[in-house]
């Protein structure tokens, strides 16, 4: 279907996407370009797909100035998609546990780092940055598809997992094991802390180990997605 | 000294230091926050500093909407400063090649990065972001004073570098050596692709040895500073 006037009730709709609270209630959000959508229709969650350009097979066909209207990104995607918010799952498998992550690159970053190191699930704390925020979405170049993400009250669920025998690997930049020196469980999980401040001391107290990268004097820590990387590496290649 | 016209030449001169043209012509820039003035007081390179509070001790006391004009951060720093761009040395040391780099947050995290791991020379390809790109700056969060990072025709430089007897790593997705299975030479340089295409096919005539980090295959590939970090993180932790 071809629309061209900003005035459509459609295109108010998708350009409100944008908000989060937008978000949670069509609970929908949007991804942009060609890759992410085939990653999204592996996954078949994709409701609705807008183009510029008639031979792309979209669902609606709109002018520059509506695509304008939609995305924030300076040069125009071909196409964009509506997708339905993945379905949460209780955690399973690998799992790392975020704690308070605000930059969406560095969301995005970790994403795409677990399905790179098989982990399966993410659990996000409450005061986390918003999963389906569009510099996440983007950074994670379509492995949101691939891995159970949740939202959830940490420590409650850190609680359930040390009920479950999970062992749980936190970090820490004053001391700790050495990574290299760690043994990982085959049930694991690894709690990554907020980028200015770290691991919450209330969570603290959940650690079956603390693990630390060493590294340079001169540098005090790492970026938050660095640091939740090397640890997933590392606990998956020296199985 | 006081400023509170918006007029005054100094301010002006200071607002055009978000160009990387007016950069080059003075070889100077912006630097943001108390933490990177620290990190640039220890390297002795700060020719100016400009608060918005008497107290600070500054050079230059501006008003609410001076700081505003200069920099572009949403949250206006308590203090700036003016620093001298780094003085370029010939490589030495454990070398890291980056060729095309083009998003600036990656930049700055592979510099903090670099840092942690005890690398001592970056060499930029000449179609790299600009160093002193203030996202750049900001994501290396101080880091940049510590390390030698010079641009580069990496053809050149790494035709040198041969002649040195440097050992030189270069990254490919699709084949090579597992990283957990190399050994490191003391003389080395890692060599690390631009984010959409890896590393130009002219330079993979130089590598000794293609590594690749093994990962699950849903994920086509790490974002460029994570696979920077993981291997200098490698090529030091097993020594």
């Amino acid at each position: 279907m071809k629309i061209e006037s900003l005035q459509n009730k459609k295109v108010k709709e998708w350009s409100k996407l944008k908000e989060k609270k937008y978000r949670d209630e069509t609970n929908t959000f949007i991804i942009e370009g060609e890759h992410l959508i085939e990653e999204a229709k592996k996954r078949g969650c994709i409701k609705e797909t807008i183009s510029m350009r008639e031979e792309m097979d979209s669902d609606y066909i709109v002018t520059k100035e509506i695509m304008k209207k939609i995305t924030s990104q300076v040069t125009l995607p071909n196409q964009i998609a509506i997708c339905e918010k993945q379905k949460e799952h209780d955690p399973f498998g690998n799992i790392l546990i975020l704690d308070g992550i605000q930059d969406p690159g560095n969301l995005g970053t970790i994403i795409r780092s677990a399905v790179a190191f098989s982990y399966d699930t993410i659990i996000l704390s409450e005061d986390s940055v918003d999963l389906y925020n569009e510099k996440v979405i983007r950074s994670t170049e379509g492995m949101i598809f691939h891995i159970n993400i949740i939202r959830r009250n940490l420590q409650k669920e850190l609680a359930k997992m040390k009920k479950l025998n999970y062992y749980i690997y936190g970090t820490n930049v004053v001391n700790g094991k050495k990574i290299s020196d760690c043994q990982f469980h085959q049930k694991k999980a690894i709690l990554i802390g907020n980028e200015g401040n770290g691991v919450k001391k209330e969570l603290q107290n959940y650690f079956d180990e603390t693990i630390y990268i060493p590294m340079n004097q001169q540098c005090e820590s790492l970026n938050a997605a660095i640091s939740a990387s090397i640890i997933m590496y590392e606990s998956e290649s020296r199985k």
